[in-house]
């Protein structure tokens, strides 16, 4: 863990090899524990947490509590071999600070519940009323670092693929692909929405760069409250030229090996400290949507081969068989009704009803979706229109296509998706440092509105 | 170049390692010369350009014009000592291709401008109205694989200063700054906004990971148009915890200087092939605005003494004398009054009339803001009422505050601002795949409003 410019302080995961050396810590305090005339800390830093040892009569040390930010002087000092803590990297040693070595950089209101448990067993409401207190508890900083090693694992990925980054808009002119679950943006006056996805600007960029990834944030206006749903996502992003439907599959699965092999690497003291499951990365099966629903019909008896789309406990059924018959926590779905796939889905030659359309489950729940697109341009403009919508309104999507586009596809993964199945979440909100949905934005709409009314 | 997943394609830049071999590329047609019985094509794809010499009886070969996507099966030959080409790395040879070894992949409409020239000498409307076109020119490729390259950079030295990476959200239910340039969002039925930073939320992370970095976008409703102000911009965010004003100039710099240094070695072959002119790296100067506006009014005539800000003109000045003085082609203001900065921003304590906030500026513009913030609580509450508004609009972020913050700052990096100065590009619009400004999402926003009316 590099700090550059902290040329003063010590990280207290460094204090192990600084034993009777003088040190200054910064950091909060975890908890304190009075016994007669000396009183135990924990302090904790980005690096870890330590045990300092002071006497009750110093001046500072009597108002401190949890949360209160300090700097300590003071002397690494060996623990006596019946007191080390074998639980963490600095159980060998302890700090006792100097006369008037305690510091108070920032003080502490009394926290609303106790930060120091190793679960904080919050409802979710209060666990988000209070998310930048809650977000102070181990888990879940735990949560946003294994989120940081996806995007970092995605990267990686995506750059093996060959793909160039690209940065794509998000305030756009007309609803990206139709439908109704659009945010309205008062744009000067003038009408605009918000992205459902970046996916038409990544298409647009295949004749610039043949292959690009993007990170971007996707809004959806859902009116459904469910676990897996937010209205802010953060979507994952590549588009290929000149592939197949097959090179797609494989680098789309290529691609999600990566990021869990990158992150159960990153993360491996998380996985350890957590118990999180390691991901089951057998040959991932692919199926048709048809082939699935014949399984989930045969395994599980339940009928839905009539079915566009699979429903959550179809999704739930068909990962538990991929696990048992092919130990693997992803299965790929592929061939969706042509009908039921956004308009630059390309239909599958050999039968027009299917598209050459692909999913990713992992662990219970779509994390990917994706297709190969319809590259030629009359055949383009003709979906659009047949969907009810202006090739008018795609003006600058469909030049792309005018003027010699190869075959392409791409795929779009869910960031909160894949953190919630990785960390074995029951809510996605729990994915999201923080998450908008129906009913959020920081805090309760219902208490934000109830209080403006209060105000007039 | 890395390309999975492409078995049988080879990349042109490949070719002259072929000759005498069979190979298949694919790209798109740039020029077609025709000499007698031969047809000389120049193909492009992602890695580079080759030339390929067919017979004009070949019976695709005819109707091939620029933009046509195509794949060309034939042998690599050395081309004839005096007609070998050393501007480019595949000069020394071509390819012949074999009977029937050219297939039309997709066709091209006539292009409504020649994009085979060094320069598109287009205006910028016209540049804009045919994004998804006039990007295929190399020159624009190559400004945003300098983009690239600089988010690359600042990625690189944000985890050098052992920042965590951080997604934040960009709907907000309150300005989150004050002032009335925001964008208003129809949120289920609720006023929402779209975020003119994401400086609130990457603070509140202070506690949990101490250092943090994002990549966010940020919205202003700015009714101005300008040649450096965009209504979308990409913002490349730091904030760390436990830093001194003078560790958060040292940063800023370093990571400024690791973007550029980067950028130059990564993008060299861009630097040559444009006449890029190399970044001055000498010490950065800091100057308090002050400090600066008299240098100003020394060396340039033009009192701003009692400015609250510089002046675009007073930009170019100061980093006219950075650049003379000390070599360096950016130069850092500090000390901007403290009326004039956000309410988050740290009064200087030495004289609380001015702030401890600074701005970069790189060849003649702003290209960076931050600031030391307010890290207690009361004083942030006072602040905000200072300004007329309502700490109630803020408790999240407050929360943050109440419960132990360590002092800490940061600074944003504009994305398109930096691609705009190192490129050398007359306007902002140049710098963004997709710009949003006032008057334009893509298409002009008179245009479409024009074509709205028409319809009812």
């Amino acid at each position: 863990m590099e700090m550059r410019n902290e040329k003063l302080r010590t990280l207290v995961q460094d204090t192990p090899q600084l034993v009777g050396k003088e040190v200054l810590i910064k950091g909060w305090v975890k908890t304190r524990r009075d016994h007669g005339k000396l009183v135990f800390l924990d302090v904790t830093d980005k690096s870890g947490v330590v045990q300092v040892v002071a006497p009750g009569t110093d001046k500072n040390v009597s108002e401190l509590r949890s949360q209160y930010v300090v700097g300590i002087k003071g002397t690494v000092h060996k623990r006596p071999e019946h007191l080390r803590n074998k639980k963490i990297p600095t159980g060998d040693v302890e700090i006792q600070p100097h006369a008037d070595g305690i510091e108070i950089i920032s003080k502490a209101d009394t926290l609303p519940f106790d930060l120091d448990q190793s679960e904080l067993n919050l409802e979710l409401p209060t666990l988000l009323d209070f998310r930048s207190l809650t977000l102070r508890h181990p888990k879940q900083q735990a949560i946003f670092k294994v989120q940081e090693a996806l995007v970092a694992g995605f990267r990686k990925g995506a750059e093996e693929l060959g793909c160039t980054e690209i940065v794509v808009p998000t305030i756009a002119i007309s609803a990206t692909e139709g439908g109704a679950e659009v945010f309205a943006v008062d744009y000067y006056g003038h009408k605009a929405y918000l992205t459902q996805s970046p996916q038409l600007y990544k298409q647009m960029m295949v004749p610039i760069f043949e292959r690009v990834w993007t990170i971007a944030h996707a809004y959806r206006a859902e009116p459904s409250v469910t676990t897996r749903h937010l209205s802010e996502t953060t979507q994952l992003d590549c588009e290929m030229g000149f592939v197949t439907f097959e090179e797609l599959l494989d680098s789309l699965e290529q691609v999600g090996v990566t990021m869990v092999d990158y992150t159960q690497e990153k993360c491996s003291d998380i996985f350890s400290a957590y118990n999180l499951e390691r991901v089951a990365l057998g040959k991932i099966p692919r199926l048709t949507l048809r082939e699935a629903q014949e399984i989930i019909f045969k395994e599980f008896g339940r009928d839905s081969r009539k079915e566009k789309d699979l429903a959550p406990q179809d999704e739930v059924d068909i990962c538990k068989w991929a696990k048992e018959k092919h130990k693997s926590d992803f299965v790929t779905i592929t061939h969706f009704p042509t009908k039921a796939k956004p308009f630059y889905t390309m239909p599958d030659p050999k039968d027009r009803q299917y598209s050459l359309s692909y999913d990713l489950l992992f662990r219970g729940v779509e994390v990917l979706s994706g297709s190969q697109r319809i590259n030629d341009y009359e055949m383009l403009v003709k979906s659009i229109k047949n969907r009810g919508m202006n090739p008018k309104d795609f003006a600058l999507y469909l030049m792309a296509f005018k003027y010699g586009m190869p075959p392409e596809g791409g795929f779009s993964f869910g960031l909160e998706r894949m953190t919630m199945k990785l960390f074995g979440l029951a809510n996605i909100r729990e994915a999201s440092l923080f998450p908008r949905d129906m009913e959020r934005i920081d805090e309760r709409l219902s208490a934000h509105n109830k209080d403006n009314q209060k105000k007039r």
